[in-house]
């Protein structure tokens, strides 16, 4: 039969700190990596015009959602403004066990709860090159006053040191090497021994 | 100070059956991975025209191999036809140590020596998409009687059992397939987190 590279989809857990650029890196990776599936989220807020449920989100009400907390259906979730988001599980099984490789894209906070519930996933904490760099990008954003830039510039030195929970780091020096390098972690994981002998314990019959 | 991504090079083990296509994604390698150094085998044999010491081999006499056997110089050695081969530790560490990734192309048996003396390296298996595919290769080269292609095959279907002390297993359906899998496993490498803590231990500091 030999060996079929089709197996089990992984889940891709791409974080790291505000700043370190995992937005623009996902948005290239749309291009770079086409076949990836990107994991939707759940939420209670309204549709914006255009938004279309099962696509950009999952619109749930209020008791739906606390429903779907208590029953364990979501991988992550928090609590912004009176608004409930959460990564649910099932959506993201059923690409897996289609065979399809799965991205969620989620701040430090939310991935170690998704570690804690799907440990299994491939923890890929994205780093920007230096503190200084991440100010300058933090401030080239221009919306904030010197002060609430000094206070995300901690809170990213303090996330970085959750790397030490994460399989890999990826240096986000520029877009596109940080984009080979995700996607070939995510080849590099396919082709690992362990995970063929688990996924396919047949695979070397009729070899 | 940030992150180097220059740290310490890897050395990579290529390895698998006869008929795999060891040589062939060898060869794309070096267009496709030019970064990428050889190991370069020492042997007893003379040169032949145009071969260069230090380049194509390191050519040593009899007495001098010996001698590298005994000092345990060499990463794994063998004996065809009343000459020697083997991997000289010594420039596969001296390019480690100048950040450069080494390339080992190598039979089962040479790596299975590879893995007891150098077992941080990371091993490569490279899998025939079928035992049909193998044998049609093995055919294919033409220069053997059918006996022998049936002995080639029992030995290959044998050396696919080691395919479990390796770290990965390649698929060679196609060579530019392979080729970037091999290519992505070590981009892979250089990413994993422990790697990063344990040849910089300090590059979390000054982030």
């Amino acid at each position: 039969m030999g060996i079929d590279s089709k197996g089990r989809g992984l889940l891709i857990v791409l974080s790291g700190p505000s700043g370190a650029g995992k937005g623009t890196v996902c948005s290239a990776l749309r291009t770079h990596a086409p076949e990836l599936v990107y994991s939707v989220s759940a939420t209670t807020r309204k549709p914006r015009e255009g938004e279309v449920d099962g696509v950009n989100y999952f619109f749930k009400s209020k008791k739906e959602f606390e429903g779907m907390i208590e029953e364990g259906e979501l991988l992550e979730w928090a609590q912004y403004v009176n608004n409930y988001y959460g990564t649910p599980r099932r959506f993201v099984e059923e690409q897996l066990d289609a065979g399809r490789d799965v991205l969620l894209e989620i701040e430090v906070q939310g991935a170690k709860q998704v570690k804690e519930r799907f440990p299994e996933g491939i923890f890929i904490f994205l780093l920007p090159p230096s503190l200084d760099e991440l100010a300058s990008r933090i401030r080239g954003r221009g919306t904030e006053t010197e002060e609430a830039v000094v206070n995300r510039l901690k809170a990213a030195a303090k996330e970085l040191r959750e790397v030490e929970h994460y399989d890999y780091a990826v240096l986000n020096d520029r877009v596109e090497a940080a984009c080979d390098r995700v996607r070939s972690i995510l080849i590099a994981e396919h082709c690992r021994k362990d995970r063929l002998f688990q996924e396919q314990p047949d695979w070397l019959e009729g070899m």
